[in-house]
């Protein structure tokens, strides 16, 4: 956000550059294109909701349970959005006099806070728009499933692509939009690096959203769990149950809201970080080069609307075959129109877009790799959930140990083609781009690694559609449920809920995926910022600046690194422990509450009269949003913190500052003879990227973990290992209430964590230097 | 073990260097002191382990019982030490011929192979005769129970105490004998980077031991406790348990040989560490610097020695006072010892020797705050343990939910400490050695840092002591419920045991912290020594260095780093699944060996015949032999895969690889005009570094936690939350069982792993350039 086109020059400095490609006007248009596809993409968004609301709302039995639900969400997101919008509005005060500190960095103050206000805006509305769709769907889907498989199917599919469409097109529009108010037209180089606050308000939101949504989840189900099934000996869903609708609140706000957020600032981020490289290849492509992304989205946004539009199931098929088939189709239709992209926008006489295109299909057989590796460790028919369910024939300690064991398996395969990806694609970016001088075959390569992000992530409308299904169909499931109705519908939400489940846990590998990918593209980027600011330091104050100096030198033997990057670690953890301990805090209350309805009313469980949901509603709402603020701030502040300290601290902390001091070593940044004190910025990135590593293992351990118990469970339900009500049941009933604040709040909320510290390191660089 | 002095030389490139200090002859006598400590020390361990042994040995019917423990662990040992012993040649022949693929190592591959079979020689005999004793000791420590609590305390210690002196004189013989052969009294400066296949030798061997045995005493404490408790209904090591003799074999040769080896390796690993440090500051303290590590365990001798004799106990005091007592002891004399050899070997006309022993102190702190915070997270009068027995109240799940947390909120603390530990040793060695002109501030730190290494081991004798009063109090109290002692002795080994837990425990945390602290001194050791391999080649070829030229660019934005670092973070989870999948699998053959017992021949479970102890005892035997292979090469694999692959990798993933090739940046080593491939060793030092930080987290989160939840249990069993048999403390025994491979297999197991990694890199470094 300063240091202007300093990264384009880094690389330009001490060989002439060689432009291949003149930037004119022509690029421009795709500026256009993109925007016009976001906003067609919100019209049918749009229309889809408005087909979903009209459509048939059920019996008034329904209509009164989805209303308890709609209205508990609804007092839910409205509170949350106030206690972030309040984090949000201090944040942004203190980034504006934080960079109103050095006269450097204070003409970007403004543009700053804007894009950081555009981007919580944005998330907050698309988060908003799409749980507004889906608490109507859950009811039209439960009316429709009275009909047939396939239009209780589409209703549910169709309400979640309105998440999906919705999320995408508002990160694409955001951008877009920024980028053109900010000058991009003019000086496409510089406006990249404006934008980081768009991600950092994204990821604030996401953070805050996929906690509290998570938290609150997670709470109601264990909590409902813990007094209904375990204490009165109800069923799951039973309508005695007071924390009943407390539960189905939960799938909306933490599953729907909270994984919309991740997959919003995802994409931003990701659009963002992207930019930035584009405009390292400013030479080569020109404009084209840095509006890519943005077009990447439109495509993603034309093939996930037709591949929803494609989904229908017959009556007796297995309604995840259907989604799959959307899905394929929308992966070639993305595949193709990435060819075409990288044919019109990423060629030029010396780049072969072949190599290019190569990146792309990477990042989309990463992702595919990526799903099979979750259903792999997640879905009965394999070893590792059977291998849990054996365990619980000798009890819930085996079944704990066994799914412990299968969740630190899990980051191996997926560490693996993450490395393949990387280096796969790094070599491909070096190759394609071969022919081009003047570029380091660094950021050739790191420019490979995002085209394979991009490619990674031009499929997540239609992922994220599938991933809203889950707690629509879920939803629905509950409607039928508790409204009484027929064993031959309740079998057909059995099916979709089947299917949901199995989405969601798809979901996860994928953004999981997508957050590794993008936080090396993310390092980068937080690198190349400092050594922009510290040349801008250098040449205000007239010091010394060695030729072809970067920013590079994140060793791990240097105790500010070392420090920072135990810190790092100990954070995730941390963390971790604090969102599961909320649970455990809130799932408590939630326990006093009905243990408390069921004996001022004894006629709850009698049936003759109705159990207060909006009590324990209420509740649930107050404890996670209060449970939420801790964790938070934690993840925001350790990184500052550590900034702060270690930028203040003395400058012993530099390796050879001494010799630095005597003149012996020359080749460091200097003013008046003295080394830049660089100590603050490298303890950051040791926090960053280890923090980063910590957190993807352990979100990985934890989702699959989870994943793997529900569906070990789910295996017994079928009638193995002795069946429902066996020892082994309850052996592994146990393993999924421990899975549950693992794969629902955690494990997610680690996600957001990564990418949080990513932006906010990128927003806050000019502290630390 | 090449590139002799240089790691000297890079600290004097630049400035020439002012020695403060001319070494004489004078130096040398230290090196004879810590041997002539040494032997002294292995007389009075013989002379701890007769006077154990002349004891009285009990009624023949405790003398069957101990004599089938004796047995059984013997067995398992000799066949263990085949099966490392075989691993350790194939690995020397592999260094042996690795080291002669290139002239430039081959001279240096005898000296490398046979300090690499010293090291594993050594730590099994250290290992094989602190199990000899302590396999006695626990029968003597029985009978002597039979009289007095203080007596039985005695024999108890002094039978660890042997454990403790052997462990730590054979480190030091080992490492002062080889340094004297290797001619380390003409050209001290050299031989420290000789004595590094010593360092591998005691880890390779550690590694195995720890996990074998990790994998033994779990497997059959879980099978036994599953198939006797839970099943037969009987109590926890009663007779008529076919599975009870391996069960207390286990604790010997679980807790008692691999810890022994683990501590081993620590001070094996910091002593040849520090000396190599120590050879940088050659021209400040000569000699004396080198040999000043092997001065510290020569004080620590002593003080232990002191320390073990002072102990002792009234009939009614609680024995953890006693031991408390001699701790204090002990460190108050290390600590005297510790501030006459800093003034005595560290002193000089520039030296201000005061912040150099405030190095020590730090060390003797930091283990005090280790203890303290172990003691907070795992002793049943601080919150966490009585969070989790709260949480038993609702049920297995969230007992496990609870010790979870609490096992992800225990690596904060120790971090900070950790972290702090660092950093001000790091600026106390820069003040101590301001004075010195000609070396960096980074020497003068990193060796502050090593200075508190050294303090924080400096009690490692008595530490260890108190480690293997465990298993020889748990195995005496074991063997007094076998043959039906009278309740008051019963209550004396029970008060024993209790102690015995505690301070197993707090080993496991010491143990840590001393990875943790001499973690950073190895990653300091591995960079010089690829600087020195790269400098030596260059040398040879006839290439270009730079001039302060040194390998500190390990930047987690290079693909080959990030890799690495995703791999080393991966290799640590995959490791533990796969230690604790192992115990698993050999628990299940217990369980269906007892159970085949029990229906061959009911008189068992009628007490009117014996079970066959012996089978059990070689099923497991067998099995954590085989289990125990997989995740060891595992170990010693990746790193070396990681390095060769990268070393032969193309050169494109070196960062700037393109400038370097047309001149533009001269600042790294070349031959002939092309840059060294250095991404190798990048690679490796990513993997070494994050798997280490990642190790440690993840050790401490199933140290804590295991420990956290084993006294959950027990404070249930004092009548808290409805105590012994109620819902509430057969929910506390799943997480005890659940924690068991935890804290006893893998947890400790990851401790190795991680010094294992700094060893095997720095053996292996000259294959990786």
């Amino acid at each position: 956000m300063h240091g202007v086109g300093c990264l384009a020059l880094a690389f330009q400095e001490t060989v002439p550059f060689q432009p291949t490609y003149v930037a004119g006007d022509d690029g421009h248009v795709f500026l256009w294109i993109a925007l016009g596809v976001g906003v067609l993409a919100l019209l049918v968004a749009f229309w889809l909701a408005r087909h979903v609301i009209l459509s048939d709302a059920g019996t008034p039995e329904m209509q009164e349970i989805s209303n308890a639900i709609r209205e508990g969400a609804e007092a839910f997101l409205r509170r949350q959005y106030r206690t972030i919008g309040a984090i949000a509005l201090v944040l942004a005060i203190v980034v504006f006099f934080g960079y109103h500190l050095s006269p450097r960095t204070a003409p970007y103050a403004s543009k700053t806070v804007i894009s950081f206000l555009v981007g919580a805006i944005c998330s907050g509305l698309a988060g908003y728009t799409g749980m507004y769709v889906s608490i109507r769907a859950n009811i039209r889907t439960a009316s429709a499933a009275r009909t047939s498989l396939n239009k209780a199917l589409q209703t549910a599919l169709r309400g979640g692509a309105v998440t999906g469409l919705v999320v995408v097109a508002l990160s694409l529009i955001g951008v877009g939009l920024l980028f053109l108010c900010f000058g991009g037209l003019d000086n496409p180089q510089a406006v990249p690096y404006q934008l980081v606050g768009f991600g950092f308000g994204a990821s604030l939101v996401a953070l805050f959203a996929q906690l509290g949504g998570g938290i609150y989840t997670k709470a109601a189900d264990v909590g409902a769990d813990l007094v209904g099934k375990v204490e009165a000996g109800i069923p799951e869903d039973d309508p005695r149950n007071p924390a009943v609708i407390a539960d189905l609140v939960g799938d909306n706000v933490g599953d729907c809201a909270g994984r919309g957020a991740d997959i919003f600032e995802s994409t931003a981020a990701e659009n963002v970080g992207a930019m930035i490289l584009g405009a390292a290849l400013f030479p080569v492509f020109g404009v084209k080069g840095i509006l890519f992304p943005l077009i990447v989205h439109a495509i993603n946004l034309i093939a996930s609307t037709v591949g929803v539009a494609v989904v229908r199931s017959k009556e007796t098929e297995d309604p995840m075959h259907a989604l799959n088939k959307g899905f394929y189709v929308t992966s070639g239709l993305a595949l193709t129109g990435f060819a075409v992209a990288v044919y019109t926008m990423l060629n030029g006489p010396l780049v072969q877009p072949m190599w290019l295109l190569g990146c792309g299909v990477i990042g989309l057989v990463t992702a595919f790799l990526f799903v099979y590796i979750t259903e792999y460790y997640t879905e009965a028919r394999f070893r590792p959930v059977q291998s849990i369910a054996e365990a619980s024939l000798t009890g819930p300690a085996t079944n704990i140990i066994s799914g412990l064991a299968v969740g630190m398996e899990t980051p191996a395969m997926p560490v693996i083609v993450i490395s393949a990806a990387l280096l796969l694609s790094y070599y491909f970016g070096v190759k394609g781009l071969a022919g081009v001088t003047g570029i380091s075959d660094y950021a050739k390569g790191i420019y490979g690694t995002a085209i394979a992000t991009m490619g990674m992530l031009s499929c997540a409308a239609y992922i994220l559609a599938m991933d809203t299904f889950g707690p629509i169909t879920d939803n629905a499931g509950g409607i039928i449920e508790m409204s009484n109705q027929p064993d031959s519908i309740r079998e057909r939400t059995d099916k979709l809920d089947s299917a949901g489940n199995t989405t969601k846990a798809l979901t996860k590998g994928y953004a999981i995926g997508s957050a590794s990918l993008a936080a090396f593209l993310l390092f980068s980027a937080y690198l190349e910022e400092i050594k922009s600011i510290v040349t801008a330091k250098v040449a205000g104050a007239g010091g010394f600046m060695p030729v072809g100096w970067s920013f590079t030198n994140i060793n791990l033997a240097e105790i500010p690194v070392f420090v920072g990057a135990l810190l790092g670690a100990m954070l995730t953890y941390l963390f971790s422990s604090m969102a599961i301990k909320a649970v455990g805090r809130t799932a408590q209350m939630v326990v006093q509450d009905v243990r408390n309805q069921f004996r001022e009313d004894p006629g709850i469980m009698a049936g003759t009269s109705k159990p207060d949901y909006g009590r324990c509603v209420h509740i649930v709402t107050g404890a996670a949003l209060k449970e939420m603020v801790l964790p938070g701030l934690l993840a925001v502040g350790l990184p500052v913190a550590v900034g702060l300290i270690f930028r203040n601290f003395s400058e012993s902390y530099q390796a050879n500052a001494s010799l630095y001091a005597s003149g012996a070593i020359l080749q460091v940044p200097a003013i008046a003879g003295k080394a830049v004190n660089l100590a603050g910025a490298e303890a950051v990135a040791g926090l960053l990227m280890v923090g980063t590593i910590s957190g993807i293992l352990l979100a990985m351990l934890m989702n699959n973990g989870g994943g793997a118990w529900d569906n070990a469970k789910k295996f017994i339900e079928t009638g193995q290992y002795g069946g429902k009500k066996s020892d082994a049941h309850k052996a592994a009933i146990v393993g999924d209430t421990v899975g549950d604040p693992f794969k629902d709040t955690a494990g997610p909320s680690l996600h957001v964590l990564i990418k949080l510290l990513a932006t906010i390191t990128l927003v806050l660089a000019p502290l630390f230097v």
